[in-house]
């Protein structure tokens, strides 16, 4: 076991509410078929200008508040994002420490694993902890909007934006990761791709490269890989574990991955018709509330597990602390 | 400590040796002032159409061959560079595990420090060893020509395009990393920037924002803060540490360094003359270069000490193993 606790967590969710409603009308889409194909409502379009710098430290405050931290206590930030930060370089981190008012002990950093990112921050976050560095604040910034044009109907339908953060820090007796597996299979043919905009000189736009059913496939393939070999790790059974939240690109995903793992509605937690495929901050924001419902209990298990662009999988299986 | 052994290093510089006496010429300017200021003779351009993932692969097959393992061992890639990678997304070690020829439980990432990069996943890399996942390759790629234009001769005169990777693993007994303390602070006045091109919408250059003195001046103050933390955390003096591997962006600098710090030369590897300033590769060459020298003896410790833009700064101080 990594013994870990999860001190704190946040979402946020930028700007306005955007309805399915709208995001069709300037593409001349159904909404009703849009809504039952996806499952989203809405989403969130952060206003022009918004800094990723400025809703990650929204979202760690928020986290810090709940862990009952002060910012100084952090030893080190990770930012993740698909699409970058508010530069290049430096890592868009030190801002994000700047604005939470620290300048000197705490490490940052920027991390990028498409819709993988948070997973495996918290996992780098976890093995942080465990070798006494003190607490970690991982927070995934997603700005879709940055990368996304009407213009390409698919991406644009279904992506928001969203910001959820997390603190690690020490953990009480049998608290932490009992098993975590990731994995990557970057000869399969590409998926979801953004070229670098550094070497094309232009903006780039964020692309479903795959057919919907295709990508449905490969990553429930990648997503029960990983499962197996984090509860085979953990020697749990999926049956024993209480809560399971899947990465959430689309509602018919979701679903199919639930129905699969044999997980009931109830066991998981939906955000996702209500924030759009948000990236990397998805299993953010679904730990975030799942965290904050008042349903989990000392000694229950939460089995986190996700699938992204790469094709990029992982599982990281936590039991939740007194 | 943190138990864990460098297990192979390797180090690759693409393409052409590009003298001093040529850029100078491209940019008007004195070769042997330049000589003189930067303390580089000799930095190597990429040839277009250089893949990131394709000198990744290469340094780290090296350090592989070295490590006597097979790519199949790694249970994790950190990508590092200050500019991106191959694209945006999905994350570019993902490319590089499919050049290795992996497929499946390699985990793979992309990370952004700028020139700490290499330092910051050393860290993760060690914590991630230490706590039971398996062998980890780092790889730094710096292509710092696709960021600069003979335009703004500052940057231009001193880059060069490198990559260094090493292998980390499980420890002897007595071997690992005895103090390792990092922090960074983003409220100091911006040192070097490179815009976000994919929110100005144009390719974009590696800007030095601060007069080289004051440059200076902020990196040793970091440097200092940093190396006293880390031999703090180890009860270890800096006259009992063998080798000192200082972040080398040019000659003088590594100069004030060495003196500030009271390390003679012969203590050191000096490697900025004939790579140039090659961002979060250089500790990276400089490892390289020193593991493979046949000067290291069991027992001895070895200070990798960076800084870079944010300001970012960090110090690990590892043990060599028998």
């Amino acid at each position: 076991m990594i013994p870990v606790r999860i001190l704190g967590t946040a979402g946020v969710l930028p700007g306005r509410a955007v309805s399915t409603e709208e995001v069709c009308a300037q593409v001349g889409r159904d909404p009703e078929e849009v809504k039952r194909k996806t499952g989203i409502h809405v989403r969130y379009h952060a206003p022009p200008g918004t800094q990723s710098s400025e809703l990650a430290a929204q979202a760690l405050e928020k986290a810090l508040e709940r862990a009952e931290l002060p910012a100084r206590a952090l030893r080190r930030i990770i930012y993740v994002s698909s699409i970058g930060g508010d530069v290049t370089a430096p890592a868009t981190a030190n801002r994000i420490a700047a604005r939470l008012g620290l300048a000197g002990e705490c490490d940052a950093m920027d991390l990028n694993n498409a819709c993988m990112g948070f997973l495996t921050a918290f996992d780098l976050a976890a093995r942080s902890v465990a070798t006494g560095l003190g607490p970690v604040g991982i927070v995934s910034v997603e700005m879709s909007t940055r990368a996304m044009t009407p213009e390409d109907p698919r991406p644009y339908l279904v992506f928001g934006d969203a910001a959820a953060a997390a603190v690690l820090g020490e953990a009480r007796p049998g608290e932490g990761v009992l098993g975590s597996a990731f994995g990557n299979n970057g000869t399969l043919p590409p998926d979801v791709m953004m070229q670098n905009p550094q070497l094309t000189g232009q903006r780039e736009w964020m692309r479903f490269l795959t057919h919907s059913k295709e990508m449905t496939r490969v990553a429930l393939d990648a997503v029960l890989t990983a499962t197996r070999a984090a509860l085979t790790q953990a020697q749990v059974s999926l049956r024993d574990v209480e809560w399971v939240l899947p990465h959430q690109p689309n509602g018919s995903m979701l679903d199919t991955m639930l129905q699969v793992l044999e997980v009931p509605a109830e066991r998981s937690i939906r955000v996702v018709h209500k924030t759009g495929s948000i990236g990397s901050a998805s299993l953010g924001t679904s730990l975030d509330e799942l965290m904050r419902s008042g349903r989990v209990r000392p000694g229950e298990r939460v089995l986190l597990v996700g699938v992204g662009a790469g094709v990029s999988y992982g599982a990281v299986l936590y039991r939740v602390g007194g």
